[in-house]
């Protein structure tokens, strides 16, 4: 018989119980459900034949478990997942890593002593066909060097209902920020797999624009590569008719994903600089108007469809097989602090009015944060 | 008989000669070549029945003409515009109306001073049928207040021997800029037409980035309009893969325009404030995933086709109708300042490397102006 992962769910809300009812209706063939913990004790009857704890710390120290997951409150994943690795418990944190980087780092530096236990976080997108696919042709150079990023992701609408369904949704104290800390971070974390860190960043951040919300519901990001390169990232959670359009230009091509579904690869037939040097303007606009561009680019269109739920499974079955067998992480927990950086960045250079570098002061993010954590309490 | 606006061409160029080419072919009813200057002698052959002037000043005090259009380099229109205007001839000025607001706040104040003497400016994509509707749905409030633009407009692909046909090309002493004062006007009028002047704008401008040239080949800016509203604009000279697409978010739909040709309207059934105040996200995902999304939005497709040469035809037929009975012009030369108040705002933001307000200093400008053109003479 396989051998299977026992894991601890430390949080049994919406997410937890998804996670659990996967692996409880058999659908992640190397893990069980090792005990459940939560604060809430009616959570206790949902699954009566599972251990239960009203203490994490307790659970790392049962024995009844092999690894955690993190389906809390974003503030407590580095502190749960460090108290998980010190104790060779093997963690999956819930994305994002945390809400400000310096305490990411602390937990990245815990990890990094504990070469053996699994760390790995839940950026289930990463296991999105189209955006592995999209990674594989950038990485293996088919549109060349990058020159510009572009994505608009609007996609996260959320009505005002959904901001009042519990009192830390949406604040300083109870999430550290709003649609870059809650929606967006997937996205956040694909631009930076795919296309690297930028060097800086300058942002127009919307702080209750058009929720009554004190965190921001949109995001206009201007980035800077340092090489040259340059890119756009917008998200909000107003707008209803929801864009998901992203470009990359590169040397020798251009990609748009539109909707997350389709892939359009356009490959230049010799890089654009060799292009610069030898056509004309005239020579490149008859043969647009010819209709036979094939001379300067071919077009490849793929698309692609996505089984909700999929991926969340895969990243679970990845996390198991990496501890049971060493299977490549789809995502390590210490790519974790990319996302939380950048959205760091895009914070504080709204902030501070001014474009910010990477990395970012984190000692001045968390001194900042704390100041809106205190300004909203004493709002309260 | 049809009275007829004798027009004067200043400057036989490739724009001059398009526009005379047109009148001689009788394409203009309401336009006659009245006189031709050019520095260049050897142009007085091209139309031998045609008065040729070397001076400028000697043809507007000739007689022989109505009207001018100034095609020639950017520097000059509003030099050109106000000798015209001062003796009360018809002045077309080419676009950009200058290349810094300072001068054409002059060439304003004189056509302000003359308002029974036409001054129009050349935008001829504002015939454009569809940027014509694009701005009625706008200012019919068919999509409601507007809360964020975006326009990637890099179709200007231009290669290195592009720049190097003439010595004044994509110099800050011979045009004044790049890409913002050569291929974009067109765009940046269109957004501030169609959409309004920002308030504030921040950029990041390439100079020389996929060119050897002094000035911007890249152009990625900021915009915030004072009212929460924020919007993108991006271009360049380096994507021979170019894009353009222009999306319009409001309170009451979405716009998109793909390739200046297909406009794409979806209109909420209410507003979203609305929409916030009543549904549930799970409501929108359903209906959403259901396919049938008309409770919420419709969508309007429609498909436009544009012929070479049509829009400048219509924008000299309408000068010499503004002249001849008043018809109310599609572009009043003030409005050419806009455009220039917005490219110097770029500009001065990525020269001060902060968001700039605007109006802009226009003082400020000219003498960071001055500055690049004294370092680029330098160096020659």
């Amino acid at each position: 018989m396989m051998k299977k992962v026992r894991l601890g769910i430390i949080g049994l809300g919406t997410q937890g119980s998804t996670y659990a009812g996967f692996i409880a209706d058999g659908k992640i063939e190397n893990m069980t459900i090792g005990a459940i913990c939560d604060i809430d004790p009616a959570k206790k009857d949902v699954y009566p034949d599972v251990p239960f704890y009203d203490n994490y710390i307790d659970m790392l120290e049962s024995g009844d478990i092999d690894a955690v997951v993190t389906t809390v409150p974003h503030y407590l994943h580095p502190e749960m997942g460090i108290e998980a690795l010190k104790r060779d418990v093997h963690a999956l944190v819930e994305k994002p890593a945390g809400v400000y980087a310096k305490q990411v780092r602390e937990l990245n530096e815990v990890a990094a002593s504990k070469p053996d236990v699994t760390f790995g976080i839940f950026f289930n997108q990463r296991t999105n066909p189209l955006y592995r696919k999209l990674k594989e042709l950038i990485d293996q150079d088919e549109i060349g060097a990058i020159r510009r990023t572009n994505w608009i992701i609007t996609t996260w609408w959320r009505p005002q209902s959904y901001y009042e369904q519990s009192a830390w949704r949406a604040t300083w104290n109870g999430e550290g920020g709003g649609v870059l800390v809650n929606q967006a971070p997937h996205q956040i974390d694909l631009l930076q797999w795919i296309c690297g860190m930028p060097k800086k960043v300058y942002s127009n951040v919307k702080y209750g624009y058009q929720r009554n919300i004190p965190v921001e519901d949109e995001v206009t990001t201007l980035l800077d590569y340092g090489n040259g390169a340059t890119g756009v990232f917008i998200t909000c959670t107003h707008d209803i008719l929801g864009t998901d359009r992203f470009e990359i230009l590169g040397d020798k091509g251009k990609i748009v994903v539109d909707d997350s579904k389709t892939l359009t690869i356009k490959r230049l037939q010799k890089p654009e600089p060799e292009l610069n040097g030898t056509m004309t303007m005239q020579d490149v606009a008859e043969i647009m108007k010819g209709g036979d561009v094939s001379n300067i680019y071919t077009e490849e269109v793929i698309e692609f469809e996505s089984v909700w739920g999929g991926q969340h499974m895969e990243v679970l079955r990845n996390f198991a097989a990496n501890i049971l067998e060493g299977e490549p992480l789809i995502a390590p927990g210490s790519d974790g602090i990319h996302g939380v950086s950048l959205a760091n960045a895009i914070h504080l250079s709204s902030w501070l009015e001014k474009e910010v570098e990477l990395p970012i002061d984190e000692e001045l993010y968390f001194a900042e944060l704390t100041k809106k954590i205190e300004a909203e309490a004493a709002v309260k």
